[in-house]
């Protein structure tokens, strides 16, 4: 039942085969490394599903995590809210350390902070993470909340680097100010719960309005790699998700862990979706706490980098299933494009269409919306391209070539099977508190026009995405 | 309660005034002819609204509407299902004509028929429209089938310029075949049904998923604009909306109209979103019986220009008001841009964002996600801007400015206020068979970086949009 083997293939989910065309463009990015495309992950219960992080969950040698909540009221709102601080922390200072940020114009204080950490701070020994409140944009001076807390952090950690050691992230409401002097006062609490063990209670600590707590681990070059997200509105990351962390063992140099880092995030978190909104505090941090060296060598830091890449990919996915209101996890694999840009582009539109997503949601093979999607995207960025070579396949089965469909009420009664058949919520159509199976509505496309190739993940739009939405804070 | 004058004012409806700055672009197109914010249509109740309908559908001098109905059974799909065939046509063939197409890279082959008649004929004298299924990507011969219609159409209205003079529009269901037989056999009646009088049972006829039919009417120059349009959903129009025809009795000749029509849906159709799906049948007409000559001089051009554009905004913003589930119409005023496409840029963005719509949907006054939906755009597309000058309001109220909101709890109520005053459904949350009135939820984005505007118009986003769509077709 559980895939803890890094299994390293190159992944063709559709029902096409890439066609060598000698005179296409070559895609650098071509060789993704993704696992099988079938499911490999399957739970029965929200018990079964806890079981299995358990299972996964050890923290990698030399951190320690530790959450505490606590209730307060928002400065802004009449209603009380429960915060939780989560603080990850390594037992001696790291230099192998990395991180990417959302490209939102009007990025969060934590955002700002961050960056600065990964761009000038010799060592990293701690994060703190909290959740309900996002700080970004909020009155008064939002970084120096931040920068107050991190001091803080330090303090309480008796750590000799300071704030300059520590990693600020926030999520949750956009526009309200943390409320710093009562988090101060719970990191105490915070920092006594400490322990060596997991990582579970952070992947829980830091969500919001997730269903279900998104963690996965792979093995590398002698060490280990484990990871959390969370994320469930707001997803279509330019960089990363709203949070993610990934821990390891394993000491890679900074320089290259930033490089591979920013490698890892373009194949996995930018190729998702769940509403097309660009968070303003998304953020993916990665630290090594050093304590198994690097074999040396391409080979291991390769090993390093599909692991990497691998987890990252499977947490990305993770937020899809776990998306707001997701009943359908929808993948795209385009193929046949004459840019891997064009290809992520194609397969974005696709998942970022309402009338598709809403059509999934319904078991409906409205196909015509696929086509409709992929047309107006290419009508926009490249009315140049021929699109008559273009084919298109759901659920394996070829539904469009050479500009026409081919539907029947067979067809289009197997099509919504293969639909209802990658339901992700309960027999009432309840949102579950554990993720039911891996599978997809499979979407292929193949562009005949090169050699370039994304898949791309995104979710369906249910009536519970619009409920959860239009009164997020009440 | 009727809004028949022809009022050609500069709108700024939001809470900020344009700032000069020397150094900033001029926009050529900033002079947008606009109506004044605040509603002037207000109705009590259905029969209210089709009273008004009729006080305003009578049809320019040399035309005649008909309209006819019929069941049949698509190939494709086990249902019976009823289609409206409608006609329009001239007394006497013209060549007073225009038509602006979707540039969706699929687009329907009644598209591709009619963009080559407006480029080859030398006259129009009828227009043929079906909705239900809109001959896109069908297998078999799509163009041939429309080139059929057209054929038999200039049969049974026995047109001099035969197929040439009709023009072929379709709406419905993607990836079906047109019923031509029972099409064809349907013309005798549907001829038999033309009349001069009104043009009100076109726009029923025309209707999909429309909950109330469309139609504005303008004097100009001497004769009259009147105007009807279809489209609920599947609305970002890269040019205009699924189908809208204007028919006039003033004598425009071809390159001008041709012309004119393209700058009107710049600034009217080319402004609205209901769910940022392009349709692959976007259509606009435009047709003039050339019964009045038009008065000689460029102020007459302008004055009919004027006008055009007052109907093309006005029925886009029906279609908005329409929008499949809408319950808001949000109206964002962008200004202070450094060029009319980013500020068109910023207002889709807004009006786009799933987060947004949803919040807008709840009169939740979550003004994070708009901050958000602006920067992730800009993020995107202009990273190299300072965002810093840039100021927010909604409902007139400043919410954000200096990189900072400033909320508290009686501002958020009053906000909330403002978007329940907008509210287009009935008290029950039910869609209503006519528009109650034209409140928009508005917001305004002093970005502060130049002398552009522009004014975006979207919908909220419902539960009842998700159910919709979610099996459009049984």
């Amino acid at each position: 039942m559980l895939a803890s083997a890094l299994l390293v293939v190159s992944l063709r989910p559709a029902a096409f085969r890439i066609r060598p065309s000698s005179s296409a463009p070559v895609c650098a990015d071509r060789a993704v490394h993704r696992r099988s495309a079938w499911p490999t992950l399957q739970f029965g219960s929200a018990s079964e599903y806890k079981e299995h992080l358990t299972s996964q969950g050890s923290l990698p040698e030399g951190f320690r995590v530790g959450v505490h909540g606590f209730k307060f009221t928002p400065k802004e709102a009449d209603m009380q809210a429960v915060m939780n601080i989560t603080l990850i922390a390594l037992d001696r200072p790291t230099s192998s350390f990395a991180g990417v940020f959302t490209r939102n114009s009007f990025c969060g204080a934590p955002v700002t902070v961050g960056k600065k950490r990964i761009e000038h701070s010799a060592a990293i020994q701690a994060v703190v993470i909290n959740n309900k409140i996002s700080n970004v944009c909020a009155a008064g001076d939002g970084v120096q909340s931040s920068e107050d807390l991190c001091a803080a952090v330090a303090s309480a950690l008796e750590l000799e680097g300071g704030a300059d050691a520590v990693i600020p992230c926030s999520t949750g409401v956009i526009g309200w100010a943390l409320p710093v002097e009562k988090m101060v006062e719970a990191l105490p609490a915070t920092a006594a719960k400490l322990q060596a063990d997991s990582v579970v209670p952070a992947a829980y600590g830091i969500m919001t309005t997730d269903r279900f707590p998104k963690l996965r681990t792979y093995p590398a070059c002698g060490g280990r790699l484990v990871g959390i997200a969370k994320g469930a509105g707001m997803i279509e990351p330019n960089m990363a998700t709203m949070l993610s962390f990934i821990l390891t063992d394993v000491d890679v140099p900074k320089h290259e862990l930033q490089a591979m880092l920013r490698r890892v995030v373009d194949v996995s978190f930018n190729c998702v979706s769940v509403d097309a909104d660009q968070s303003t505090s998304d953020t993916m941090l990665c630290l090594s706490s050093a304590v198994k060296p690097l074999p040396p060598g391409e080979a291991a830091l390769a090993e390093f980098e599909a692991a990497l890449t691998a987890l990252a990919t499977d947490l990305a996915e993770d937020i899809v299933r776990n998306g707001e209101g997701t009943s359908h996890v929808i993948r795209v694999h385009v193929s046949g494009a004459p840019s891997s840009e064009l290809a992520r582009g194609v397969g974005k539109a696709v998942v970022n269409s309402n009338l598709f997503k809403t059509a999934v949601a319904g078991n409906d093979p409205n196909v015509g919306r696929l086509v409709a999607a992929v047309g107006s995207y290419l009508g926009k960025v490249a009315p140049e391209l021929d699109v008559t070579g273009c084919r298109m396949s759901l659920g394996g089965q070829l539904i469009f070539h050479r500009g026409k469909f081919d539907l029947d009420p067979t067809m289009e009664k197997s099509l919504s099977a293969h639909m209802s058949e990658a339901i992700l919520t309960g027999s009432n159509g309840e949102s579950l508190k554990y993720p039911r199976h891996q599978r997809c509505v499979e979407v292929g496309i193949e562009m005949g026009l090169g050699d370039c190739e994304c898949t791309v993940f995104g979710s369906d739009m249910t009536t519970e995405y619009v409920e959860i939405n239009a009164d997020y804070r009440s």
